[in-house]
């Protein structure tokens, strides 16, 4: 495609030779003489200058350049586009593999893939463009949108359901009993889960990651949430939309995280507590109670960052000062 | 079933109309004309007047109801066995899919069913009643007792002993190899793991959690034990009975839980310590030595709770007042 | 076989009774009248004398005992040499399992053993004595180097790359796609994940530890590293060689680990910092910056241990003198 015609395809203006071709898309380390990369900054775009790329996609006020560019307002985002064209999907394969076990009341949308090995069982409603893929688990009752997409040996327990364009990575359980028990006279009582879980549309959920399903409610993923790998989301919690959750997070049961909310790796955050919309948790941090809206929070227990912040230095300059300190309190005291 | 003969077999009083039917059961948001649900405080039972349910299981002692009462000694242990009454399990239906792949030395208890795709190893003993779902795997000389439930794509290792009414979910590895390895000049050498994992009976172990085999000894999780999702149980260790481990703990090796530990979310342990019978962790703790029996603890690393407490409110103050403390150890020191 | 001739093998001395025969190995507690087992130190040559074994593996230095001794340098690096010569691993049985699905482009070494449910797709390359176990699904372009041991549902994404002698315990998943989103007026788009992973020879990973693709560039594991269960290693980063990484660590995007580098479990590491080599990291730390070559860090954010724990130290007095400190501050200020 000559990037001309990329250019208009993603409204960015060509600067330097408009003659250009490119077929692939590469970062700047291994950028070849046909392909696309882009520069957020004078360093990248020194890199792309020395590397074979045949167009740098760059910001609207970079300096010029050796290299012909493309400039956007925001190169990460037109790259992603210029990916979208450059390499479309492949249209799905509809089939079914012979190996896979499929009960005979499932219900096919137009266009599904299932690959080898997976197993499919009663009423479950697979929608248009569904991917599964080898491995998978999907329990009875289970419903899943179109163009979902289940990487390699994702488990769906009994009525789980997935809205359109769900992407489950590999090794991902979704609806597993929550770790509900009655404690009575020392002995441990398992509570019935009935609940289920619903994960809504665009959302996109890492490898081996478990969410659990609800117990007498359900549990909710937000539409367009993003939730990364090795997470655990317990029984009941209700996740708003356009989240972002790194790795290992875990949220314990019946908390609700409100939209637009960023967390992270490997937060804690404890049972039925709320976090406020657009609120932004700092990694690693131990969540303790509710979180106000548009909040950032850091520590463990967390506080709002400029507190936790200011305690760390406390605490640094009493340790230096420490000799001082211990003086004056027992001189005084 | 009438509430009447209800009452009588979880041992409840009824108070109101005992001729009503009640069918399934329900939480009191989704509560329908023929569902039993239940209220622990005053909130819940103005919910459940408002819902369309039958019937309220709520304590000795709340007040009266425009709807009928079973009044019981725990309303959601009663909620529990009414559950176990009026939605029984079905009977297992024995059945091998023709997909499973079962060597011929296996030994087949009665009631069994294994799901499609299931691999079992040679000299695999099975109990009565045992259900292994869809893409689990379990390798040689393993012991499953009866009425063991293992959920889709669990992983037995090699000699993996389980007892009765040990329930494993999604994703589940039980005896993968512990992380034993002697450093010699710089070399990294693996350790032989010859032990084995041992989970005693009634023991329920949550999604994607993963015990390891132990190193010459054996790993052993005591009766009655629940863990749940994404824990690490490293070699060696060795979990007392009725303890309660919340999500994504880690437990490193040889290390000893005494019985009817509780411990919240995401708390490390380390290796070759005993955490005393009774004793109580808070999330995210970091356990760096003994615990004694009966102790509250909490924080990383963990100290008693009132202690943890007392450090983070002095630090507070500290903060708070930072400008006098600073000015007076600068002036008097 | 003889303890004398073990003995010339491992380059130890017999003291005592050198006519004994040993024919397995075993910890102290659980030693046979035939079995080999070690002693670091006097409490466990105590505990060895009081068992049945047959042959102990001990120090140069330590005391004379009533069993035969074989006196070693490293004693327990010895009895993994003696279980490697007692105990030789079988020889492969070759064999691709009736019930695999394997595309007909894969390219096989000799001596490959693939065991039931495994889905190989287009293009993968198996190098000799590699042995694949039940319900791992590789998808295309991957390539597994000679010798490699994968345990049962692992999953290799497109374009995987394992060197020699990689060792992949139950539930792995190496290649998903890295967390990578670009915000834009609220909208959240996925970022294209292009790179791959790279494993280098005779690295092990632990069960249902997780490492994704690369974003633009690879995600590499450097040689000999071992990696606990449950980890995350989130897209780009640079594992050197030699690592030593415990349970439930998490490694954010682009941040490069040196060689020899040593991590206890559960530690965070933020995205786009360096560790330098032979850098040695305390449990559940919180790596927030760069981190000097054979630094030795702890504590969360982590510091230098010395000053982490004097803080905790300052923190405890002024916790336990916080009368006195509270007064002399009112008093004074």
């Amino acid at each position: 495609m000559k990037i001309n015609d990329l250019a208009m395809l993603i409204q960015g203006q060509v600067e330097g030779d408009d003659n250009v071709d490119v077929v692939g898309l590469s970062g700047i380390g291994a950028a070849g003489r046909k392909d696309l990369t882009f520069a957020l900054n004078e360093n990248m775009l020194n890199l792309a200058e020395r590397s074979q790329t045949a167009c740098v996609l760059t910001t609207l006020t970079a300096r010029k350049s050796t290299k012909p560019l493309i400039r956007v307002h925001n190169p990460k985002l037109a790259f992603l586009f210029s990916y979208r064209i450059l390499c479309p999907l492949k249209p799905n394969n509809p089939f079914i593999h012979p190996s896979a076990v499929v009960a005979s009341s499932v219900k096919f949308g137009n266009n599904v893939r299932i690959d080898s090995q997976v197993s499919i069982e009663e009423n479950v409603t697979i929608g248009d463009n569904v991917i599964i893929e080898s491995g998978c688990v999907i329990k009875e009752n289970c419903s899943i949108g179109a163009a979902c997409h289940l990487h390699p040996r994702v488990v769906l327990y009994q009525d789980s359901v997935l809205k359109e364009n769900v992407i489950l990575h590999a090794g991902v359980v979704v609806g597993a009993d929550g770790f509900g028990y009655v404690k009575e006279k020392g002995v441990i009582y398992k509570f019935p889960q009935l609940g289920k879980v619903i994960i809504e549309e665009n959302v996109e959920i890492g490898a081996n990651t478990s969410i659990d399903r609800g117990a007498l409610d359900d549990t909710v993923i937000g539409a367009n949430s993003k939730i990364d790998n090795l997470c655990h989301i317990a029984h009941n919690v209700k996740i708003g939309s356009n989240v972002i959750m790194a790795a290992q997070c875990g949220i314990a049961g019946s908390t609700i995280i409100g939209d637009d909310v960023t967390m992270s790796g490997q937060i804690a955050v404890t049972d039925n507590v709320t976090i406020g919309k657009n609120a932004v948790i700092g990694g690693k941090s131990c969540i303790i109670g509710n979180v106000d809206e548009n909040a950032l929070m850091w520590g463990s227990p967390a506080r709002p960052l400029a507190q936790t912040k200011k305690q760390m230095a406390v605490l640094s300059w009493l340790t230096k000062n420490f000799s001082s300190v211990s003086k004056v309190v027992k001189e005084k005291s």
